[in-house]
């Protein structure tokens, strides 16, 4: 009975969460995590692709900087990754994919689970549940704020129902653990090498939505957000702040005049727009005109038409900025989210399955959440070729928002959400049913 | 005698200053002014090159527009002006060019007074001399507030003496009224009809240095700033702001990021530098993307290569925030001054030559001023041909500075002013001394 | 019949409209229109109140200065207005309400047409219409460019249909022509003198919305955004720009800085917003640091909350950018708009009424416009006191959009307009139907 | 003899420079520096005040933040300082003074050498001289980059002169080894401790000036600008900038509104002002609203009135860029330099005690340097004992100019620096002379 799987493999959920939050890893160095999920898999009996058979290299978007790389890839080998799983991985090729092939007809099922972290830095509180119960990030300034930890959890749990059950299913089964969604940055490179080319069905979900108690879940989440993020470099030239002010080309001003217009794009008659500048770095020191700036931007858009229209004001902006104070400019773009619909024909399906769940209580039809997500390139591939793909939310109380320093979610959650697939599973590709 | 000659004129400059008070015009638009310096002139014998053979028409700077020039032309046909001498400056071409050749070998000396007014509202307190006295401004938002009634009425009798005295004079004297020097936009097109350039000596000057009594006057004035002024225009598409924000194209954020942007050139290691944005006007409606907007700029700089340094810098400025909010800019210049170095020679023959003048009290060698005047295109030219000019300033007690809605002189100077340049006539052109 | 009655009125509507297009009045100076209409209205047995009897003076915002004011007033006698009637408008209190009362029990029902135009300078191209058929405007820069010359005659033609048909009326009939839509000024002032207190139904509309054909209808209009109006007036200090920048204290740079800001103002979670500098004139002259500078802003919000989040934001920046260049701020509001919900019952009412009609060929249940409309004040008032209100739109081709030098509509709509008002009387006020 | 002294101690003067060169320390954090020239003053029998006994504590500017300093006492620990010297200088109590009193009757001179290094990266390129012979800086981002530490070692070599001459010396020398000289932050602690209150004569200097070769002096440097350092902390509220952007208060927009607006002070009619916002860092990640912003900003002017003037405009516009966005902002002045003009008796004396000298080839009475020292406060408080004070400059040829990441001088300078002080100290307090 599931029930039962549910409820024995619970300490285990509890514990790979734990374990997977006191060590948080940014995006495209989740090498220790990617390390993790492997050796599981594989003692599961998954077929495994790992790193750079995993995802295209040349699609990834925002690569941390080579010397980081390298800083947290030796760190691995301190935390005792294999240098032959390091090779696979070196260089920011992280995540891996995880197929399971019943040899049985049938659907071809994908899922995807998140494993990257936040660059927060986590409260010490001792009011803070995961302060309290010792497995607070170990890390400075990394944390998981999202809840990704709790996906890569809920992505294991999945692994062992699959592979514990596999003479009562049929079809096949990919479970792809991607690197870096936070900026949006991981899932193009995923989607580049093909995996979601012929997946029949496809499902992912996010936990925390607050509004929602544990137990209940959302079958879709209409509202996703389009966006595209940039950063962008200006270069000047420095001088005495004093002595020469006239030689200098101010990189710092070429970059709060762009800020400034930024912010002043347009609303748009057609639907929700967003601009942000997150972050602004310029100059070296006080005395000097500053010859280097950076700033990390992000703009987004209801429809794709919206979000081009928010990114070629921003290009267009940045540009003139530079011009206007005599730098250059280069704009990198570094992430990137799509719109998309969930596909309706499956809300009724996952109502049905989960009819006899223990944990899951109500399913509700949707839930709009207006954030952005790169699972959204998933989807739309799997819908260019004729599948059928949604995105669920899975309920639980939330004291802080999320990207948060005091972010937790209610363990149960995790109960709730391995179930809800366990009934997808079951109901879509289960023989006995 | 001199004395005799000031004294006896003195009740006529006081007339001829109060008459041009009331009835300001301003650049290019001096039509009634040129008209009575002519006639006036005319009568005592002059020589006169008027309008169109005063200047050089193409190479006037800062025009105003045809409909503006038609409306005063009208005015001054009301006013008397003669249809004859208005076809001579038809389309603003005013000011008027004088030569009195005494046939006697020696020296042509060259006089230049300025004769146009500025857009300011007069006040009509009654404690404001001119309102009390009753020849305050009849013209809304134009006045003499820079003191060129003053300079006209001392052209004018410079003039009746040349006139009355020609006998005891040896060579030759011309006498520039020039228009539109408000805005460095007049001597330009004087200097292109080539009126100096075979000047031998140039004398100019300005009554009102607040810091000198009547009676002191300056030999010569270091400091004049090199500027060029410019009219910007943007021109972007309106949209309705509630309905279609994004169709629109912004044109007064393009002016309002150009004016923050402006004030920021950085400061200059090798001078003074100096930028405003005097008036900026955009939009049509509170509901409209604006469409248009429109900017008077100046920028300054105490060497040539400071003042081009500010203007290329402007320059980039406002056509980078034209491209920022994807509108047009046009940049249109609109005047020009230029640096000067006053010849040091004449400083010691001014001095002795006053120092039997009753009215002159003192001579300083030199005043400095910071400001901008487009004389300095006129002596510049005069110094490229081996001549020597200066610019000397008459002093008066001023209640309030130039430009401003009370502004005003002690009507002594005119006496000091008229007497200076005789004192010069007489010095350097006199057969008898 | 109905259909006989707009048939034989059309030639005067089309007269009315032309001859009120020729002569287009701006918010609080509509006196020859208002007594042009009040003639109209007197002569057909209205009882009327017009102009300060109409209005409540202090509730008007936005009004014109003193001396604009009286130049129109002048105007207007000089049209033929009669003093009695001028002197009951003096001052900017332009307007009337016209009262049907006919004695027989029945609803209270309130119309309200407005009456101003829009400083837009019309265009004199042969292709457009008004110009080819010279009704175009008379006045410089004063344009019927939004249709209310049509809405005025609309207001007349319901006026002639209620007068020669008011045997066969129950109830009481009001009908308001009130001035100042534009802007958002007028209907504050005509709500607070009570006019919409006990008014059961209350009927309104556009003409021109160009997705609809002449013809078609809608019977109400969701979207309207709440909206507040702001004149904003800074003050800092003149000074030469060349010789003393340092004196100066610079209402253009808290201007152009406020204007930067003001479009920054962070998009809303809730819901729509929108934000526009309309107009920005500061500084007088090139070479003087400005001393004044005066906008005009406009801020909206798809809810009341919104609305205020927005105004709240805006008044900060304002006062925030005159403390940053040391001039004082005075923040003027001069326009309000409501949310507001089109009752639902009307629309099938209207929909049934409509079904005869020969003119009105479709009613669609209700299209979305997101523009501001003070009529929200009036429609608020009467849905307070329990009445039931909606505003309708009548479908035009249109070649150019609102608020356009050629904004012309299709002269049938006119027709289509008054018989949809018809409709509506003889459909809830009826005695024979 | 002077010239065999300098001669014989010309080694260890390379060796001391190389040395302190290798080992740079940031303002305030000079440990290891201190505790070597303490050590090797110490041995030579001078009078040591350290640390907290050489500067007041509360009068010190700029601090660095209590984790940084325990970091670099951690390590000047490691580097063999000892415990006791440590605890005299703990918590950022750097530099020390040197007293020397012969016990003859004469004049109290004062000498300031400034010992600290600046945030830059030194370039390890071979052609590098530090990098190519080996002395390159061992630390990441701290450079001397601009010759203190052959200030230095200057101060070292005359200590030495006055410790093994003393017997041909009358009066009393104090030798001050400033801390943080970079950002104007260390001497008003010194001068607070009342060290210049009965200097007779002072003497400091810079080594370096670009245009005058090794051999030359300049006698006095007019031109050193009044300035004040600021750090600026803008706290706002963060959120989630696609989901809730209207719950942030964006600390980023203070700042970059306040940097376009810094830029913008007006020059003065008075004099040469400067004003650079050399760092600015605001925001955390890019799809939050940033919550925090920082920037570093410096304000000059070339009298004390301008300085004031620009401080209290700066001062303004930060203010009122926090209220516009509805943010806090601290201002910590974190830096103080003053106008100073050296006495004109000591360039004929300084010109007349160098004649002999072997090293110092000319003296040039004074050569202009438009930058800002805070040795400028301990001059004027010289001055304002009665005392005398001068500011020397040392020529050497420079590739690049001072800051720059392969700055270097010619090691011969030092050797001219040590004898110009030599025959001050002959010239001034020699009982053979």
């Amino acid at each position: 009975m599931t029930c039962n799987f549910v409820k024995e493999l619970s300490p285990r959920l509890i514990e790979w969460r734990r374990s997977l939050h006191a060590l948080p890893e940014l995006g495209f160095m989740e090498y220790i995590t990617t390390y993790r999920i492997g050796k599981e898999l594989e003692a599961l009996g998954f077929k495994l692709f790992v790193g750079r058979d995993a995802l295209d290299e040349e699609s990834r978007m925002g690569v941390p900087p080579e010397s980081e790389l390298k800083t947290h890839e030796l760190k691995a080998l301190e935390w005792g990754v294999e240098v032959s799983w390091l090779e696979q991985m070196r260089g920011g090729n992280t995540g891996l994919v995880a197929i399971w092939d019943t040899g049985k007809k049938g659907d071809h099922v994908g899922f995807r689970f998140d494993i990257d972290a936040l660059p927060i830095n986590e409260s010490l509180d001792s009011k803070h549940f995961p302060a309290k119960h010792q497995f607070v990030s170990r890390e400075q300034n990394v944390m998981h704020a999202c809840g990704h930890d709790g996906h890569t959890t809920i992505g294991l749990g999945v692994a062992h129902y699959i592979a514990t059950h596999h003479d009562h299913l049929a079809g096949r089964f990919t479970l792809l653990f991607q690197p870096a969604e936070e900026g949006g940055r991981g899932a193009r490179a995923m989607v580049a090498k093909g995996w979601l080319d012929d997946v029949d069905y496809f499902y992912s979900g996010h936990i925390g939505i607050q509004t929602l108690p544990v137990g209940t879940i959302a079958a879709s989440t209409p509202g996703f957000l389009a966006s595209t993020k940039y950063n962008a470099y200006f270069k000047g030239v420095s001088s005495h702040a004093g002595i020469n002010p006239e030689l200098g080309k101010n990189a710092l001003l070429a970059a709060t005049t762009a800020a400034n217009n930024l912010y002043s794009i347009p609303r748009h008659h057609d639907g929700v727009t967003r601009v942000n500048v997150g972050r602004l770095v310029a100059g070296s020191g006080r005395n000097i005109i500053p010859e280097d700036s950076y700033m990390e931007i992000e703009v987004r858009g209801e429809t794709v038409e919206i979000a081009e229209y928010m990114a070629e004001k921003a290009t267009r902006i940045l540009q003139a900025a530079a011009d206007m104070h005599d730098v250059t400019c280069t704009i990198e773009p570094v992430g990137l989210t799509e719109v998309v619909v969930c596909n309706e024909e499956l809300i009724p399906k996952i109502t049905e399955w989960c009819a006899e769940s223990e944990y899951v209580k109500e399913v509700l039809p949707s839930v709009t959440v207006s954030g952005s997500e790169d699972v959204s390139l998933m989807m739309n591939r799997v819908h260019k070729h004729g599948g059928k793909a949604t995105y669920m939310l899975f309920g639980t109380k939330l004291d802080h928002p999320h990207h948060h320093p005091v972010f937790d979610f209610q363990e149960e959650v995790l109960l709730v959400a391995v179930d809800t697939f366990i009934s997808i599973i079951k109901g879509g590709s289960g023989l006995i049913d």
